[in-house]
């Protein structure tokens, strides 16, 4: 038999009938890209989080073949991603690439599994929801087999507006971000940590993972430049934060930065309102907002860095201050870890989101 | 004889009575702080540049006594500030931060020397010039004794901004930077050398000179936060980018940022203007702007790194872009080494603007 890659589905072509929620019972669960960065996070954090999991299954491109995963304790062979191999399965976490997810996940949801997607294939796709379940969880249920996860960067941002913007409307956001080795895989923070060790033997650093040393070093965005001289990064902030938040029309403009940092994502943001935002009701708001940590203490100086949230779930957010140039305006810095709630941790928790509520005890559902 | 330490002075009460250029012969030149960061690239600068020192006087805080430094491939013994060891000097470069400007400064002025002070002290002194030679050389020439270097990211910002500001009048700025740790001195640079190496060898880092570990890490500037919330350095960038500019009332918010990076200063720079501004127009100004360089290869996607700059006297300019959030303001990116166009040069660009022109042919003065 040949399989035949999907092509990308529009609105009106459903890529399964797979139900809209996942079944209240242990999972058959696969892992598309096991061996990569977000891969073995999202193992972590189903085995932590103590996610209902019959079977576990880390499937990866053929060319890591022969190697294993650890899952519970024991290693687990990782299996090649090949047709056939989504056969009876619930939940399909990918993460492997764009070009991956675009051959392999339209396949995987028409086998029947519910696709969760770290990757940038289907995200503006109108037939799929882009989910940030503190921000738009509803979206998720909207799905028809596959479910977009938003871009790191946009995650952690969206994290901040919401509550905000949830209070009065949004004009304009500026953004600029600190963007961490791990946004471009376990490679890139493999090389930063091997560049770094040349510099300080002075030697020359040479990259071959990112286009240049990140070792004390720091660029722009690398992603592929648009006409307009926005980075793919860049817009993806744009475009995804206005999805998720349903402000087609929301005005960002976003600058982005990859610095030598491992694995925590910052950004300062700036965020214009249509009128203003006393800043101690957007301290109020964001100290209850879900998914957020306040991290401010004005008498120590002391606000959130990268190193509070490595390995946490939290985005930290600190510094919010009334901006001194614009009425209207606030600004805020945020702190959140790329690999977790930039990654592995929203896909885990949009599957959460899915499974179907218990039974109460008059029969219903709670 | 007790010396007392001079008060700040006002716009009524001059420093001194010394002449407002510097004569057109080698001159007595101190380097106050001479065994700090600044300290070292000034000396450096003085040899590269072929200033004309007749005889170079390395003083520091008796604390550094017995140190030397390295004048012309020569050691030369570092001497105590101390009453008395200004006289008969023509220029003192002070670099030993804002108390020891505050309290030597104008006696060093009082003694005869123009003062070109890098500390903070006398920056928003209304009877103090602050100069950036391409954007304001004739503040320069109304100094009465001291005239103030101004703060690293705020040299840097001018450079780009001036230009611009030339054409069509700025609305708004906000930055967001990205400050190495040659701001915080030559101690903060050695401790993030030695906190990497900690990190790399799988340690806890600790902190002794910065408030945290920059190993790997990042944090807001930990300079005194303000009442509005601010802190002082960003506040620096409103106030100085003001006088520079001879714009009272810009409208700026800075966010200030400490990253893993040696030497180098970078900035996300959204500038809104009163009109739009064509993009191939700001281009083809900045591209001709004096200490400005660009830096912009779409083609490659390459832009300023601080690698690009580190040792190196321009400003590099890039990523200049049509905000996509607002018809009328512009992106930009740039970077500067620290110590030097953000420091030391700056200073010694401030002393030969001073020196006096060389008499002509006809005996005027070109």
């Amino acid at each position: 038999m040949t399989v035949t890659a999907a092509t990308s589905p529009t609105a009106d072509a459903p890529f399964s009938t797979a139900p809209r929620r996942l079944p209240r019972r242990p999972l058959r669960v696969a892992i598309l890209g096991a061996t990569g960065a977000v891969g073995q996070e999202l193992l972590q954090l189903l085995e932590e989080r103590a996610f209902p999991v019959a079977e576990l299954i880390p499937l990866a491109s053929p060319r890591s073949a022969g190697q294993s995963v650890s899952w519970q304790g024991e290693p687990l062979a990782v299996r090649p991603v090949e047709p056939g191999c989504f056969d009876g399965l619930d939940l399909v976490l990918a993460s492997a690439g764009g070009s991956v997810s675009q051959q392999w996940g339209p396949l995987a949801a028409a086998s029947g599994a519910v696709v969760i997607d770290n990757s940038s294939a289907f995200r503006l796709d109108p037939g799929v929801p882009l989910v940030v379940p503190e921000v738009n969880p509803a979206a998720a249920f909207e799905h028809r087999g596959i479910i977009a996860n938003p871009n790191c960067t946009t995650i952690l941002l969206t994290l901040a507006l919401a509550p905000l913007a949830a209070r009065r409307p949004l004009r304009r956001v500026v953004v600029s971000t600190y963007q961490s080795a791990s946004g471009a895989g376990a490679r890139a923070m493999d090389e930063l940590r091997q560049l770094s060790r040349t510099v300080l033997e002075g030697g020359t650093p040479e990259s071959q993972v990112l286009p240049h040393s990140l070792a004390f070093n720091l660029f722009l965005h690398n992603s592929p430049l648009q006409a307009s001289g926005y980075c793919e990064e860049e817009l993806k902030m744009l475009n995804e934060t206005r999805k998720i938040m349903d402000l087609p029309d929301l005005r960002l403009s976003a600058t982005c930065v990859r610095v030598p940092v491992l694995r925590a994502h910052s950004e300062a943001v700036n965020i214009e309102f249509e009128e203003p935002f006393p800043v101690e009701e957007a301290r109020a708001l964001l100290a209850v907002a879900p998914g957020v940590e306040l991290i401010e203490d004005h008498q120590a100086n002391r606000f959130p860095m990268p190193t509070d949230v490595t390995g946490r779930d939290p985005v930290a957010v600190g510094r919010i201050r009334q901006d001194l140039s614009e009425p209207n305006a606030l600004e805020l810095w945020l702190c959140g870890d790329q690999i977790r709630k930039g990654a592995a941790l929203n896909a885990v928790q949009i599957a959460e989101l899915l499974i179907e509520p218990a039974p109460t005890a008059a029969g219903g559902v709670a």
